[in-house]
């Protein structure tokens, strides 16, 4: 399955800093596409939970794919009408919690499948009976071999230490999941996979501007930053908030549309940027007071949004589709604005201070 | 119940900027003296709960009773063994999800009990069988109506915009429930209660040092933070850094001490410092690697501990209590800490830019 790459931040030259990062962005309509051809393969995971009709989802995860995570947990409760949340494995590592998971399906994100405590989570409540699911870009990792079920995300070896392509491919892995356990067939409804058949040209044509690197250079002497979104949007706002954080270590808050309103909306200032994501539907819609707050504010507005947006000084542009896919195309302005703005404040974003690729947490 | 009032920010004048915060900050002993008073009745609704054996705890809230809720789902995993999560209002309120909560237990937790997004989870939660608590300090207000129990945490009116004593009192009321369950008497175990009995004088003890004050005269310059603890030292270090946040509108980001180590602590460095909650336990004993990692950049740090932190430039001392107590006064420095803040930036938290007390979001 061949999709063709699109330029990302074109100025980047192989081997320069930055260079990993932009490879990876720029494979993600590639990784799209691979991973819908894989898809009987999640339709196999899926008809096995289907199956077992769990009573509600538990998700563990740890920093960028605590985000596809939150993603999964949203799906779940729309799609599937399941109650679902994001444990604290914790409680479990380090208090000896032992909460009986025995209706429930646990499903461990994890891009290297190698932190001790997701694995730790997965293995208690696979002893306490729940459906356990991994989804990993590690077939042959610890978490992978705990679980009983696994979903490879096909995702290929990322070359960053700020992860894209892998948290893309996370989304992609926990939609088809959700819409396979949605139908009972497995496979997703036909209308979800015309959409999904789409995708990878969506995300390619998306990938294609450049107004996130316009976006980034003007933020160049930006101090902080507040990222916001709605539902869908929240995951991409946390996500988007992070790439910045690690790549420019700027501090950039990320609340939801609701929660920014019961405080974090006193940041917003002349020069505080927010970026918010603005859907088309329910969350999108829901953003209107937050927009009207932030402005009254005088804070400057950048937004994530298929539509114009009033009052948003610079909008990144994504292609139109229903809110439930919206997290697979709004991350990638915002990826590459995260990209480029390191590079513009001299840092090397393939290779942030003080991390590294695999975080080894108990 | 009377506990003498400690000295909060000893300068702080009735009338001046502030005084509303630091009154409210001053009641906090004595809050949990008379909350501690009204056990018999919070018993009733423990014994309730403890009836039904809910299978999962669901807590929805906004804000600062958000970080109630996470300690909150903490104890209930911890405690009870029960999974806990906090649900996303939204996908009720604007994607119209009506998951099924027949064998939860599901809590809402509002000082104002007036967010009508809460108040429409509560009526779905009840609706669809769930076992429905309303954790307020608002007796007369339609989130305790919608749901079949409340619990009045009686902090008494909140003169600051800020919330202070409505916290702490929602995170007692919570333990409260969560040992009464416990038991399954609705009373706490006589172990737990002896703790309980001590904790009002432990929380003036707590309120009584300068230290925090000292801290924020130092942190005058500051332009971002870092806020971190490990399971119940996270919802402390979340709602210290919202109190900065939403009274002197600095970037305050916070994540847990596992979190951090997947990307954010590259923001550490010598102008940032690191407010850590260094537990007497497993959650404190936890974050001597973050520490180890921020110190190695440079960061200055303050801990919030009850004995000696390596390294740690400033300590806010705390009595040494069990971890699952610790909340209820690790947060007290740091409120004071906050208010002393904004003070020395020339701020009123009473009544913070662009805030008002209670909070509509749908």
């Amino acid at each position: 399955v061949r999709v063709a790459a699109p330029a990302v931040t074109r100025e980047v030259e192989m081997g320069a800093p930055g260079s990993g990062m932009a490879a990876d962005i720029a494979e993600q309509p590639g990784g799209y596409a691979r991973l819908l051809a894989t898809a009987p393969q999640v339709a196999e995971v899926a008809r096995v939970i289907a199956d077992r009709a769990p009573a509600h989802v538990v998700f563990v995860a740890r920093g960028t794919s605590d985000h596809a995570a939150i993603y999964g947990s949203y799906l779940a409760e729309i799609r599937l009408g399941l109650p679902a949340g994001l444990a604290s494995p914790s409680t479990m590592t380090l208090f000896g919690a032992r909460p009986d998971f025995s209706r429930a399906l646990v499903v461990g994100v994890s891009q290297s499948g190698r932190s001790p405590d997701l694995v730790r989570v997965l293995d208690v409540a696979r002893r306490s009976g729940a459906t356990t699911l991994a989804v990993t870009n590690a077939p042959d990792s610890e978490l992978a071999a705990t679980a009983e079920l696994h979903v490879d995300v096909r995702a290929g070896r990322e070359r960053a230490v700020a992860a894209t392509k892998t948290y893309t491919a996370e989304l992609l892995a926990l939609l088809l999941v959700v819409e396979g356990v949605r139908t009972g067939t497995g496979r997703a409804a036909p209308k979800v996979a015309a959409v999904l058949d789409r995708l990878p040209d969506l995300a390619a044509t998306t990938l294609d501007s450049d107004v996130p690197d316009e976006a980034a250079i003007r933020l160049r002497f930006a101090g902080q930053l507040l990222c916001t979104g709605r539902t869908y949007g929240y995951p991409t706002a946390r996500e988007a908030a992070l790439k910045i954080i690690e790549t420019s270590y700027l501090s950039a808050l990320a609340y939801s549309g609701a929660d920014i309103l019961h405080g974090p909306v006193a940041v917003a200032a002349p020069a505080v940027p927010v970026v918010a994501v603005v859907g088309a539907g329910p969350g999108g819609r829901s953003m209107a007071e937050v927009l009207d707050r932030v402005r009254s504010r005088s804070a400057e507005v950048i937004a994530v949004s298929p539509a114009e947006v009033p009052g948003a000084r610079i909008r990144l542009p994504v292609p139109e589709v229903a809110e439930e896919y919206s997290p697979l195309l709004d991350i990638l302005p915002l990826q590459r604005l995260a990209l480029r703005l390191a590079l513009e404040r001299g840092g090397d974003p393939d290779a942030p201070r003080g991390l590294t690729k695999v975080t080894h947490t108990r």
